[in-house]
């Protein structure tokens, strides 16, 4: 994707598409920011690995910053330090299956990583920070979802400052090491110093992961310099602490102990990510599996998924031969790609309308395989993939609407975008002139436990929280094409309408999403959309982001005489000192 | 408290204290906002009773808004409407214990509710209306309190239009009863009309409660007609219609129905809530058992509790006899009311600074002699008035602490303040010619069940997320006076110090209080105080409070050309196209 041939509306000539020059302009004549990257490339992060133990080493170049205008001091980071920490992440699920447990850690004396960086913060338009602790939140999310489902267990080893971000970093991890030299600290100096809050996770790691008592939890996220030594430990902070001398020692050793409990079984090799195939055209994003248009009049992006074009390979090990190729891996990755792409440089479209081209047969006979090899690493990881990616799509916050027609293919684990979307609609029969097959819904065994939402519950089980008996009806029809009537019968789509209808219904109901308040439907879409329990990761995309959004429209925060604005200048904030 | 006498700071002189004129001046000259009234002066409701049947009939007063500026057209609401609810229905658990199922009603032709009046949301400041939606949703929550504790079943009678607020009313009662007359509907009509969410509990109430179907949701949420008939019985939004035939008949026979399944037990008669004793001077706030003191430059307001005089009455009749003046009651009662009253009155406090003063084992023999007549009604309604009390305790936005010193009284229901406070200090041993007996803190089985938070869990539970042990360590000591080192080593408090650290320690801590952000101390609270599970009532005050703040502050609802300017004036809205 050359950004020669980028579209001028989003950030094309250097101009970014947010409503400030969001933190200036993007360093080295960058237009748009891309989240593919790939480790010979990383500016920021060392990935080394030695047996079954991987090292993740920080290393941030300062003077490579996503934006002109600020260094990366300190092992400060912006989002393109946190694209590589994903990318890196990623790869140890995919490339290094003989990997076991990772160790985090600072490649610089005495600093493990000072946080966001301040001056990117202060700079950055809204929808950037918003955009930025997303994405960081998901990244730490993903990590602990390596610990969970990837069997690769992880220990932060913090040899000095471990400030704000630097340490929501290690909160992620499921051991967190501090040397113990009389001066390195964990700390989260956020509403002390800037006037906001934690924004990837801190607090609600610290109360509910770490449960922290919230009376030293108070103490602690008001105190500039952090907590210590000991004090760190009985607080919960940290797991230990470790003399410098000995420092070394206990992280290899702790590293081996985590890597031996792992359940994760040793695999010969791994695959390559190689890069995705992608071509950016004015108003257009092509991939192999995925097209991604831009209705920009109308602030929509139509994805259209396609099905596989083969049958699933015959065992395993041609799916490792495969590799990126295999169409359920590809798939997930462009997918990905797309809803960031979309998210943080396309941030004008209102809706994303989901289609797909295909034969359901086919998509069902990949989920069958892959449920077949459910054993199979390779098969775990993709499906844990899958996962992850629906989940980025109901965190995103455009209308979210998936389009049902003749020729589609929302089988199984493609049912779910349907079921992720805030509405549906499937046609009835078959239009005039066209012969492919008449819309239908098909159902398997994936959509009725694979992929949970950030609740914890299934799409279904979350739909149905009224009606549980519904996801039983619509679990004994798995595996069969259900046409239009049959589906808004079982309650699976929201609207079946025949032709004559469809073009006017669709079309009106995207004209009026277009027109409703952006915000409005942000917060409706994050209200809606996750009925039922909370666990800690829903918490922090709920309760946590929605009061930091609050708190980043403040002035207090943002405002001339604001925390973010004045630091570093010398100047002391000026608050308005109502409480709210 | 005659407006006379009130201090010039917050809304006299018809200046509000909010950051802008706040919709508009008070009327009637008032010059700040008193939570306290009584049936006789209702201009809003009509509460009747017949038999175990109460009816609460609104009848909105259109020229008796709060403030000036706007009409209260259509059974529309402000925070004025609301106080008397809350009142009327505090007034049927202590003043009806005869009453075993509640009609809410409106005692208009064709119309149940327009909801908040939104002339009086898009004149209000941000603070008026954070604290508008805050106190409205604790009434629903009462209503729903009502019914799970006091076994008073609701019924929502809605013979007209019921829109936004008005149905959000609806949706905290147990059924919603609809005319089915071919234009009476339920709506939510906020995003469409006015680019914010139903800011009263309704997104959560629709997908937690009645857990609506998540794309009917949408749909709902985003049509400004709302939906009748038998449609919103189908999708859940109502539990009967009834044409207007037999509505009353309906009504009747379904109120009959409840109160003849309510676990309340006939009471002979109530007590009355007579007027509190309530003295305002310039920086304070005098009640018989609570004096509130405001150091305004320190913007902090201590809170001064005074344990019982005279020992518990010898029965329960005598309780009943001493009403509104045993000591539990009153106590609470003027503890709600001071809250309530610094939250809207006194936005520039930064800490509230909770103290007591009195013989520990006087309040314990107060809790005793609750706990010896848990069934008796009166006893049973003070405890839940204690647990709702405790819960506004919880959710305001102002730093909580509590100093225990020689003297106070922390014992049982008032060892609830220190745990719910951010931090709290006791002082270890007395201070020179302080003949008072040291500090404590003494714990009663009331600390283990009778005061869960929003969040269903105890104070103590959700202090000791991490260590379960520690709550049963803490249980094994009820009853004993623990003085400032065990009850530090029990991990009840924050600090122990002595007479030497205690007065710079506390001094710098609210100095320091007072000088962070507002703004991010509310966000931090926020997350810390809430550790653990959420519940409907907790996602009530997270997730949708927080994204209703959030979009309370954006240019896209409160901009000179937003949807809350400019509704009525025939200008569209212009939207910031930017989906964030």
């Amino acid at each position: 994707m050359s950004d020669a041939d980028r579209a001028p509306h989003t950030l094309a000539n250097g101009k970014p598409a947010s409503d400030k020059p969001a933190p200036g302009k993007l360093a080295n004549g960058k237009s748009w920011i891309d989240f593919q990257t790939e480790p010979e490339r990383y500016r920021h992060w060392k990935l080394s690995i030695d047996g079954d133990i991987a090292t993740l080493a920080m290393d941030v170049d300062e003077k490579a910053g996503l934006f002109e205008g600020y260094d990366l001091k300190l092992n400060s980071y912006d989002l393109g330090v946190d694209i590589e920490l994903a990318d890196a992440i990623e790869r140890l699920r995919f490339e290094h299956p003989q990997v076991r447990a990772l160790v985090l850690r600072s490649a610089k004396p005495r600093v493990f990583s000072a946080g966001a960086n301040i001056r990117m913060l202060a700079g950055a338009s809204h929808a950037h920070k918003v955009n930025f602790c997303k994405f960081t939140n998901e990244t730490r999310n993903g990590i602990e979802d390596l610990s969970a489902n990837s069997g690769i267990k992880s220990i932060c080893a913090i040899n000095g400052t471990a400030a704000g971000g630097g340490y929501e970093l290690a909160l992620a991890t499921d051991y967190i090491m501090l040397v113990d030299d009389g001066s390195a600290a964990v700390s989260l100096p956020e509403l002390p110093l800037l006037a906001v809050l934690p924004g990837t996770g801190g607090l609600t790691r610290v109360s509910d992961k770490r449960k922290v008592r919230r009376d030293l939890a108070d103490v602690f996220c008001t105190t500039e310099e952090g907590v210590k030594g000991k004090r760190a430990v009985e607080w919960r902070l940290v797991d230990a602490v470790a003399p410098g001398s000995k420092f070394e020692e206990t992280i290899a050793a702790r590293a081996k102990e985590f890597a031996a409990k792992s359940p994760r079984r040793a695999a010969a090799k791994g695959i390559t990510l190689a890069p995705l195939t992608r071509t950016l055209g004015t108003d257009s994003v092509d991939y192999s599996s995925l097209s991604v248009e831009f209705q920009r009049t109308d602030r929509i992006a139509t994805l259209t998924l396609r099905g596989p074009t083969a049958p699933p390979p015959a065992s395993a090990d041609a799916m490792v031969t495969l590799g990126a190729n295999f169409w359920p891996l590809k798939l997930a990755r462009e997918l990905d790609d797309a809803i960031l792409h979309i998210r943080i440089n396309e941030l004008d479209t209102a809706a994303l309308v989901f289609k797909s081209s295909g034969d359901p047969a086919q998509v069902l006979a990949y989920d069958a395989f892959l449920s077949a090899n459910k054993n199979h690493w390779l098969a775990r990881e993709i499906r844990h993939l899958w996962k992850r990616v629906l989940k980025r799509v109901d965190l995103t916050s455009r209308s979210l609407v998936t389009l049902i027609e003749p020729g589609s293919c929302f089988a199984g684990t493609l049912a779910e975008l349907p079921l992720a979307s805030d509405r549906s609609y499937i046609l009835v029969g078959r239009r005039d002139g066209d012969n492919r097959p008449p819309a239908c819904l098909v159902l398997a065994d994936v959509n009725f436990g694979a992929y949970p939402m950030s609740n914890g519950l299934t799409r279904l089980a979350c739909r149905f929280l009224a009606t549980p008996d519904d996801v039983e009806a619509a679990k004994a029809e798995r595996g069969k094409m259900l046409d239009a009537e049959e589906a808004h019968r079982l309650g699976l789509v929201t609207f079946a309408l025949d032709d004559i209808d469809w073009d006017d219904e669709v079309r009106v109901f995207l004209e009026e999403r277009s027109s409703f308040s952006p915000d409005g439907l942000t917060g409706l879409e994050a209200n809606l959309r996750f009925a039922g329990p909370e666990t800690m990761e829903s918490k922090i995309f709920a309760r946590l982001t929605a009061w930091q959004n609050w708190i980043f429209q403040r002035p207090n925060a943002i405002g001339e005489d604001g925390a973010l604005k004045r630091y570093g200048t010398g100047q002391k904030p000026v608050f308005d000192t109502k409480r709210v």
